[in-house]
Formats: C-alpha cells, structure tokens, sequence
C-alpha cells in the first residue's frame, strides 16, 4: 500500500502535552500507533508519560522553556484542566492551543462551566457563588443542605467540604477560596458524556458512562451501549449545545447527575477522561485517538460501543495481578506510578456480551 | 479496586528485547499498558522502538554489553529470529531467554524447522538440502521446478532465487551459502497460524489468517473467524506439536500452504509475526500481550477474535492518510521509519462485521 503525502500544513504530527500524568501516557502510546511525534512538558521525575514518549523537564510558570516547547511542536494540548492560564498563553502565542486556552478558562472554574451551562439551558442543581465567610453565611440559609466546593482546583474532590454547623471549619478546609456553596442533590445516578469534535465541526459522541464515586474519586464505569437512549439523546444535545458555543475542537467529558429523566450538569473537563478509559477496548476508536485526530485536524475515528463493558479503578495499592490476568476479557492498563493511598495506579476494563456477565467478573475483581 | 502484591519470583517485570524494529516497537506498548519495564537494545540509530521504551545502543556481537543489558532485565525475548547464537548464549548465561535460543536455532535454518516438521509428521513440500553448487546441479536434475533459499538469513525473501538454467547464478545470488532447494509448490494460498504457550504449558491459537505476498513481501492478511474449520483443527494440531517438542513458551508463528483441504509446512518464527498484527484490534487480546504475558509468567489471555478483519501493509512510501482515516473502521499503525522502497512502514487493520464488507473497504486503501 502507498499513496499520496499529506501536506504538513494538513496534518499536524508534532503534538506537544503540557502534563506527563497516565492521561498524557495514554494520550502518547496512541500518538505513537499513528505515527505522531508526541512529547510531553511538565516537572515531574519519571513521570508516567515519560517512558513512552520524549519528556521535557520544565516548570509550567517558566514563560522561555513553555515557548521552548510549544516552538517544538505544531499543536499544543493539555492533560488536565487546572493548568495556569499563562502557561496556556506562553504556548498559544507560539503554536496553537487545542482545545482553546477559552475551553480551559472556563472548564477549571465551577462558577464559569455552572454560567455556561445555565446559558445553554441545560438543568444544573442550585448554587450560589460565595467569596468570603460572611457570604457562606448568609447561602447556607439558603442551602442549608449544601456542600462547599472551590470554584478552581477542584480535581478528584480535593478541594471540597461538606458544610456542617461548623461554617468557619468548611470554610477553611477549602482554603478560604472563592467558591460555590452546592446544594446537596439527591440523584439516582451519575454518567457521563464523551464527547469529541474535530477542526471542520465533525462531532462524535461515545455511549454514555454510569459512574460510581467513593470519597471524590472515580471506582467504576460502566457502559450498556443504548441502553438509555432518551437520556444519551439529552447529553447529545447538552454537550452539542457546549462544542459548537465553544467552537470546541478536541475530546470533552461531561458529567451528568440523573434524576427522574432528566440529566443536570455537574462538571466538565476539556480533555481525556478517567470515564472515557474503557473506549481502549470498548469502542471502535479510543478517546485518546480521537482526541489526537480531532486536534491534529485529521477525520474523527469511530466512536460505537465494541458492546457492554466496564472500567474499575486500581487505586493506592498494586492489584491482584494473577486474578486480573486469570478473568476472561479483562484488560488491564498500569500508569508506572508508585502505590501511595488514594492514587491511580491504573485502571482494568472488563469486555463480554452481557452486562450481568461482566458485573460478575468485576464483582471478583474488587 | 487493591490487592495481593504478586512476590518478584512469581511475575517477570523487567523485560529485555533484543532488536529495536516495529515487533519490539508493539511490544513495548503492549508492556508500557501492562506496567512492565520493557527496554531494547539494538545497534540502530533511532529505532522504531526508541520513542515508547528505554533503548539501549550497543552491538548483538559485544558479549560483556548484552550480558550487562541481560542482567538489568528479568527475562529476555528477541524480536528477529535470524539472532546469532552467541548473542543469546550470552544473554542466557545471565537472565532466561523465551523462547528458548533452542526455538530460535531451529526456526533460523530452514534445513532445521523442516526436519522438526517432518519429524512431527507435519506435511512439507519437497525439498533437497545443498551445500555446493555441484550439489545444486545434482538437485536440480531431480527438483527441476524449484527455489534455492539460503538456510538462515531469509527474511522477507531477501536470500531467495528462482532456479533458471543459470544454475551458477542462482547459486551466487544466495551467497553461495548452505541452501535449500524447495519445490516450486502449487498451493490454493497461505496461511498463518499464531499460537502462544505459557510457562505452565497453557496454550492458546488465534483464528488462521489468509496471507498475500508480493515479491516476498506479506501485502495481506486476512481474518475470517471459523470460516476454515477443517484448516484450524489440522493447523493447531501441528502448531501443538511444534510447541511440545520444543517445550515453547512465547508466541510462535507458523506459516503453511494450503493445498486442497491439507496443509504443508513453509516455516516458522519463534516471535510475534506480521501475520498476527490484525490481533490488536480483531482479537480479545493481541499477540503483543499474549508473547509477554507467556513469558512473564503470568496467564495467556483469551485469543477469540472479535469479527472478521483484514490487515494491510503500508510499504515504501507514506500512506494516504486522510484516506486511511476517512475510512470506518480502519486502524492505523505506523512505525516511525523513514519511507525507502520496500520497507514496512506500518499497517492498517480493519474491522466489521462481514467480510465483504471489510475487503470492499480495503480495495479502496490499496
């Protein structure tokens, strides 16, 4: 098989991440299948990224060695939501920012994504935006049933308190930052959306994913291909509604609260995402690869479901190795971290014919 | 999800591939998604396994580097079957090599896998050892329609000459080395069959793919599951008793002509194989984990494919990629190797739902 050369004005195939985390190492090893030159910027040592992929060693604050890198490549992306918006400006003003610096602003700041959302007519739970104690004080006789999250930073839950008699002691634990006071909402279940859309408009959307959270971090996945469709149209529209006022390119996650039959934004990150992990194995084309195509300006891959599957986090220690290797159709994925209580290690997605099949085999496993 | 950590003794870690190429390239992936440490080393500058491994540049031939390189490892497996023995008596001496350097003496020498066929009552086309070119002259006279192919050292046909009248020509175009001359066999086509072995003697087969060649070179493989039943019985059949006899522990890959429902041993290589490259997307799980899971020391996983599929080579020049990525369910897989008539450079696999419908698609890339 030979052909034409694409022009390199066409296709980008140098793409440089700011991060190197497991989302930036799924991101290269699909890069690399491509036959993408993919590195990676970011302060780690031995970072998760770094084996498969070249690492540069630098501080995301450090305006010459951000420029440095962004020059090395021809588009610029990032692996995770809170990144400085000067750092994303070094880079942009050197190689272009996919998806836009604008997508980032707005997906690491509760208060703009909950604004957006509002805009776009899509159902959030209540909320009301404080700035100091004294304005706690006077939403939480509002929302007395609330939780106290800070509008930035807030990733894997870190940065959030429930709010209890004790005002000062909430206020306190998310650093005194400005934040949102959150109603407590009382939902049947949580999915979400991955979405993707490519430079010309092109957009896909993946089944939807039923998460389970334990203590603010993602336990488990689960897809069901088509089997809520009323509720996959919604998040369709949703998410639609949020690509095109973004003029998005690059893979969205929206999470959704499901109560009754309607979905309520909860968050959204501009990127991979944890509950997109299973489209590896479970969909035609992976969001890592979509992502790569969508800002590499290349056609979008396929996102339909391979069939039912499920994803469980490997968190804070080193799994059962054997019970894994020895459960039919369970593929799993090590990010080359170090164990430590509460970190990803790395995630398994269990594939079959049947949900109830599968639930079973994952049931062993946790 | 946590658990037993498995001891050190039980699963290899750490493993060392001898050579660099794309074979080293996928299994380096295969391992980076596994959380093993796979490195390679190899004399080559920037080589298609550099960018996802550690790599390591030093000479095959250099005793005291491999046996460093060996002993930062757990286990050793080479990509290229054509290894000088040396090289892995060296390794051997310091860290197990698997397959074992007796699987790779064989499948090197054409005169040895086919009297291990022969000895395993596998059918084989006819063939006559020559060692001068008087006995050349002698076989010729009884194998009048026939190939001269140098015993070792005949990757991708490149040691290979049609016997004409100019039997001296022949003779030197294969370098006047120890040969075999092999009837020219009417075959119906070729198979593959990739089979895997585990340290336990737990054995698994992939679904045979249908191969085209063009001067050599494999163009094609195609992957139709239990279209040929007969086929796959007798196939497993006589892969299980190579494996066997050889006490294998790896991936092997054996290649046959298929002549009216028999089958005839062509050859073997004791690696992941070209032939098998369709298993990333077409099967449960690819060659690339399979051959490492088989010598770590941990389970096989489940060799089902997925559907039918078909798997084409991208040779001597860039493909077209917006082709390639414009059409649904096709798979990139390219190398980082520089284009130059010949080489591979990567490959595409498609995937569907029916035959016809996936080779419609590939007619179109090709």
């Amino acid at each position: 098989m030979s052909g034409k050369k694409m022009s390199s004005s066409d296709i980008k195939r140098k793409v440089g991440i700011l991060g190197s985390g497991q989302l930036g190492r799924m991101l290269a090893i699909s890069g690399a299948q491509l036959g993408l030159t993919v590195s990676h910027y970011h302060d780690a040592d031995s970072p998760p990224a770094e084996i498969v992929s070249k690492h540069i060693k630098g501080s995301l604050r450090d305006e010459t060695e951000v420029k440095k890198f962004a020059a090395l490549n021809e588009i610029i992306t990032a692996e995770f939501e809170n990144i400085a918006a000067e750092t994303l400006k070094f880079a942009n003003s050197v190689t272009p920012v996919l998806p836009s610096p604008e997508a980032f602003r707005i997906a690491s700041d509760r208060l703009l994504e909950k604004q957006l959302a509002t805009k776009l007519k899509i159902p959030i739970p209540k909320y009301l935006p404080v700035a100091t104690l004294e304005a706690l004080r006077l939403a939480s006789s509002e929302l007395p049933n609330a939780i106290l999250k800070a509008r930035s930073l807030g990733y894997d839950g870190k940065s959030q308190s429930k709010v209890g008699e004790n005002l000062e002691e909430a206020w306190n634990s998310v650093g005194k930052r400005a934040s949102l006071l959150e109603e407590f909402f009382n939902f049947n279940f949580e999915v979400s959306q991955i979405a993707v859309r490519g430079s010309s408009g092109e957009t896909a959307f993946y089944d939807l994913a039923r998460n389970t959270h334990e203590r603010g971090i993602l336990i488990r996945s689960v897809v069901e291909p088509e089997a809520l469709p009323e509720l996959a149209l919604k998040a369709q529209n949703y998410v639609s509604a949020i690509l095109v006022e973004l003029n998005y390119v690059g893979v969205l996650a929206v999470e959704f609260f499901v109560k009754g039959n309607e979905l309520y934004f909860n968050e959204m990150a501009p990127r991979v995402h944890n509950t997109g992990h299973w489209t590896i194995e479970g969909a035609e084309t992976s969001q890592f690869e979509n992502h790569l195509r969508a800002i590499c300006n290349l056609p979008l891959g396929s996102t339909q479901s391979r069939g039912p599957c499920e994803m469980i986090n490997i968190i804070g220690s080193e799994p059962d190795y054997r019970a894994i290797f020895s459960t039919k159709n369970a593929h799993l994925h090590m990010y080359g971290k170090e164990p430590r209580p509460g970190r990803k290690l790395g995630h398994v997605t269990v594939t079959g014919t049947t949900e109830s099949q599968i639930a079973k085999l994952v049931n062993n496993l946790l």
